[in-house]
């Protein structure tokens, strides 16, 4: 099988393989942000998450985990066209669906969040009964958004389209439209930050995608987002949810919107790589 | 009326009018830094708050007000001779006399602390039993400062003059003089920040002033601001106050000391931004 | 006694004295960065930190202490040869030496981590019985990184070398090889947050050196650090520490790791300096 | 006629009016980066160049012109749909369109210099025989970049097709492929810098369009662009361009590719604003 | 005679002494920007260009002079008051005097250009008949500005208020008001810059007094400047000046309004040094 | 061959390969900065030249050469121990013999200049007549500096005793010590830029090699580097050079000194890259 659906001219995460073969998860970026409508720049997320993520330790002591026992490939960067969203989000879903061909988990670096419905279509083609859950500061249920359809403003609209079960966790989403608080209160999906592990608990077994929009952190950790969103969360918030997904079938997951250049501290670049590496030894060990 | 008072050629708030007419609110900024002894830049505030605010959503979950309900006016900045504070104190006197004749609730952006005065004795001319909040990180409640009798180090100090009532709430400040604190403990109006609503819950029916000293959250949300301070505040504690202020009736309020340039990430301003939609919303709500 | 071991070209902090004569602690600066790996600028942290000190309040609401009661000399930057490490962590000591003959309690700016060994063999000359309590989001456990023995990495590694007691307390350590956290766990070392004061309170009456690592902060705290670590501590985890402080014979410490250059708003500093002033008030009342 | 083509909640030039009665000049921005495939964000370019304007004088000396004695509005913002460039370059057109039906001269602040051709398509249209001449560093004459028809990459070969007189010349273009290098020079388009002012002689009396792409100024002098290109002009040059187009007929002018976040220092947008007196005054005073 | 008019809290220009005993030349800042209508800044002035001090060579090709061969002190900063300029010119004249009483050269470093009058004063006191040259992007020449009488753009008027022999030479000013530019041309102060020496070269045998505006450079070699105008200066200008004044008695001089937390770089307060260095030079080459 | 001597987890320069077979030229990077002493961050320079690279086209119309026509090959970064110098030296003079031992023109990217030496001795081992030739601000002429013989202030100092010929030639040198300059001056080897053509036409035929310390230009043009040097060179000069290299043969070059994080423009990223796309076309081109 062929991997020319990725530009390999760039780095790689701290001890990554270029190959795929033998390895348990496949790391990949998308560097798209064509429908960002505040400030752009998340299609410079990937080379920073890769170019920082040296700055950190192979082991992880809370999950007592060490990426130097895992077999991993950073695979590059999908190669997209230019302009308008929909068919970067092709793009994506023939990648994750390559990745996957190959055995291997896919961890999508982005990028803005409207690419995830590529990969959720992908995986849920593998996984019918799929579980998504959403970090996010914002619901991201429009229908559509400044007349794009696959705006990032719309990307949980699209992933539900493509996940046969319908089953959505949306976890202490803080910001949105009206109607989009009634549909999110309406439809039991907003789970409340103290619920987080309550309300997972139930999905263990099943096969589940992580979507972390980055701006889920509040933005005194990670002010590198292009619509960062007082009120949000913490390390310890997340340490609580790897917690819980010990217990799950995590089999893809993705990080996107960190608009590193907006961060000049590169602090919030950090914080993703730490999230991917989290993520990373998730993946590799189930 | 006349309100030649304001400059007009800026850039408005998301969704305001530029015309009072109707409006319940009046937005207005005050670029002005003059006795800024440490890091300048809060001339730029006015500017940044409402640059980012379309990055926000009108509705605030919260509150569940919605800013597309609500009429209101972004006059503009406030004329300002440059120099000396006193015709700036003058000015700002003038300019919120103005907004409160127009049937208008009046909330101002800063510039520096030492405007308030101005703006908090037009409303105590119109509500003699007015009650004055504080959230800050220091206590303002010096004489003089550095030569000036309306340094910003003396705000307090100059709206305690102009407050018939005398009734302060200086809610956990954290850096002072030593003579500020004695004065702090022993006049009963420092409030810890756990005894918030408890403190302010007898206020209830009272019309009430709130100045935002921006510096009273932590550094970390909040590092655009000229004199930062370590140990501060965090969105949920202002979200307490907010529940608390929904039972009040809030008459006025300001936001000051964001000095946006000091902040490239732009999060400073994002705070702002929503803490001035907040109180758009309460002001426009009463 | 000669203190031409000092650069004196320098600003210095808020309040001091550029003499020691009748001075109870002793300031100085180790701009060295020389093993950094990752990002380095730590040579920048002393002067960044007297520069911002002017910004903070000569008073201390928690300590209830004033500067200004306080006489203390800030006696310039340790003149160091440059390159390789050993030759800094030399003239440290011999620098730390003449503080302590003067009769001083030394207090040392970094500069990187590698430094505090140095300073840690002279205190513990004076004070054989001498107890270390290290800040850090690292470690620092390594016998040597990328071929240095002196590293940063290595900070305490070789301060253990130097410590006769061998007592040592690592609070909440978050970041490390698999190795470390070993040796962390088995030895009894590492302290969890929440145990802090009651791990130290064993230790009162004995003489102790507080290593103040600044990346045990928070990232979004203090993004001006090197290796920044998500899931660090905010002011009031500080606070706490101070508190357990009081009641401890403090003889000396050092404040490392600050980058300045790294955080452009330079709340960063500001924090290093508010420690710094903690510690003049703490090594003063003794 | 209306202008509801405009959105008008920013910011205005210095001494702009917001009402185009009685005006000669039209100034209008478009915030469009959509096609940009290196570093986006010169949708911030005309919010830039309007906020620095104040620090500019009215006064030109070299054309002692005064834009005191000059009426010109400032209509705001071309309201254009988000994402592909063929609907944002048709709204150029339509909004040009109404500038010259209102009588004014349009003066067009970019956004990328996709725009162009909307806006030249328009003033064509009145003006047949009209020339342009454009400044750049690139020849911008791909017939299609990363897929896209209407990319900045491909900007004058789309204007080439709606100027009826083929009249363009191209003022030291100093980067391009080796296919556009040698249309460059077998066109005949290509003027080199020395020959600037014999090259244009010919066209006085001819009605003549100017789009400045700035990045054919040197980095030195304007950083803030998406693709600097060492070796290109200073102000003398370009004051050297003005002294002769004093002697022709200007009828339409725009000013492109200013992405002011990335120039902190803020002289790019400076120099962007100096350009545009220079423009408003030559447009004025035909 | 005391030198208690100044702080010396700070550090010091590379190679220089403290103490002014046995030197020829006397160095001191003025941290003041009270003033500035655009963007404030120059406070930081003095401190940044002693800080980067360190990164020049002591010898001057050029000049064929070493710093090390001459004896100059750097006396720290003028002590001034806080808010409107008036008593701050007078605390510089008095500074300036003292400097003076001791036998001392005086060189100046701003701060804002409205402090040069106060050095002009105590400097004519002594010469008479002292020549005033400017290098300057502005005029100058307002009476008043903003309500300012000592307002940086009042800054020549001022300086010719207090100059005897009215000799005045304004080196290619390139941006004012009409009227400025009128008195400009009408009074033969106005230097274009290819007669600079030859316009200079009558004045020889005079005292001289040099005053730099650093925003006569131009904005690529100095953007960290408050009002930054292109179409500026460079190094061999300024070398080219040099090269004259080596044949003059300067006597005094200084160097203002460098704003360097404008420039992220540091190359502008690098310029600012070197030309120190070379004033410095000269100075103590008498 | 084995070429374990290179880590190849980076990016690479636009239209590299990352193997060497059948490559003309072998591009590699040195991110060592450990003698700096002023401002440090070279280290990150390699990295930073590849990244903007993709902004460049690939086709020089200077030259008119174009990279799609020449095979070269990115090998990524020599792999060097921490600290001191001459271990680092040492790897690269082994790298550099690799590189040659393949066939492949050497082209280095710093790090700082005292890489060169080791870089010229593998060279000249190949090429005893080999001739140097430096751009540069800094003499470089020092026996050590702080204590190091291999500092980056002593580079041609070591690169002269590894020239059997003796042959070097220094463009323009603008900072040194009075006895650099004697040796300068009275070596014959400094070219005045006047010159540049006519001091190296002699040399035609002979093996060249070209050492671009980036400092050797503009602070204007290139900001970000450790020792910024007001009075350099803009594009234009390299340009002239490039018409004389075209008649010589290039065997080896390399491009040091810039430390991009200075600069957040992202310009003096970009003028190396293009110089760097010059090298690589001149050595592919012989």
């Amino acid at each position: 099988m062929s991997l020319e659906l990725f530009d390999t001219e760039g780095a790689i995460y701290m001890g990554a393989r270029r190959e795929p073969q033998g390895c348990a998860v496949g790391l990949f970026g998308v560097p798209y942000d064509g429908t960002t409508s505040f400030r752009p720049g998340t299609r410079f997320g990937p080379a920073a998450i890769r170019e920082v993520s040296s700055g950190l330790e192979s082991y992880d002591p809370q999950l007592d985990l060490d990426l130097e026992d895992l077999a991993f490939a950073d695979l590059g960067a999908v190669a997209i066209p230019f302009g308008a969203p929909e068919p970067v989000v092709a793009a994506v879903r023939r990648a994750t669906e390559a990745v996957l061909d190959l055995g291997l988990a896919p961890l999508m670096l982005g990028g803005e969040h409207s690419i995830s419905s590529g990969a959720v279509a992908a995986v849920a083609q593998c996984h019918p009964d799929l579980v998504l859950v959403q970090l996010d500061a914002h619901a991201d249920l429009r229908q559509s958004w400044l007349g794009a359809h696959h705006s990032h403003a719309c990307a949980m609209r699209r992933c539900l389209e493509v996940l046969p079960s319908g089953e959505l966790r949306q976890i202490a989403i803080r910001s949105g439209t009206r109607e989009e608080f009634q549909e999110l209160r309406s439809s039991g999906r907003l789970v409340p930050i103290a619920a987080m592990a309550a309300a997972l608990a139930p999905l263990r077994g099943r096969p589940l995608y992580l979507t972390v929009d980055l701006d889920w952190f509040d933005p005194a950790v990670l002010p590198g987002t292009g619509t960062p969103e007082p009120g949000g969360f913490h390390w310890p918030h997340f340490a609580e949810l790897l917690e819980e997904l010990r217990h799950h079938q995590l089999v893809a997951a993705d990080v996107v919107e960190l608009a590193p250049q907006l961060d000049p501290s590169g602090v919030s670049a950090v914080l993703a790589a730490k999230v991917t590496r989290s993520l990373l030894l998730l993946l590799g060990a189930q």
